[in-house]
């Protein structure tokens, strides 16, 4: 029951800051700007998740794994996004 | 050697994914505006990280602790300063 809780709290946080990109990218997609979304935000992020991938990937870990890689697919949309958007 | 290599991958996403909200901060800061940045993200993303924090905690992991606290400072801040400067 104990680790049910833990486990419960660990795979809740993993799918809320997962999808939490979600609104953003849908946003930015809406508006069609992201001037105030920083780009080193994105470009440091997209490297830090990026490494999580190949940590995830080395310690045989599917959570780390599966998570990172949406989060990464959703941030790089958005910085895809950013950019072209930058361009009008 | 191999297990330093494991290591240096999860020790190195885990300071860039956190640091990366800095350049946001200062860039809100900055230009005064958050506009772009979703509510919604920011308020999922707060919510996850805080989770990662219970999870930290009830499994007694310092890094995990240590680099979702600062995650969290740092975004409520960028929530805090995107609600003040909306406001003019």
């Amino acid at each position: 029951m104990f680790n049910f809780n833990i486990e419960f709290f660990g795979y809740f946080a993993a799918i809320l800051t997962t999808l939490a990109f979600l609104p953003q990218l849908i946003k930015t997609l809406r508006t069609k700007k992201a001037e105030d979304v920083s780009l080193l935000t994105l470009i440091m992020f997209l490297t830090g998740v990026f490494s999580w991938i190949i940590y995830g990937y080395k310690i045989s870990s599917t959570p780390i794994l599966s998570a990172n890689i949406i989060t990464f697919i959703l941030n790089l949309l958005i910085l895809i996004f950013k950019i072209t958007f930058s361009k009008y």
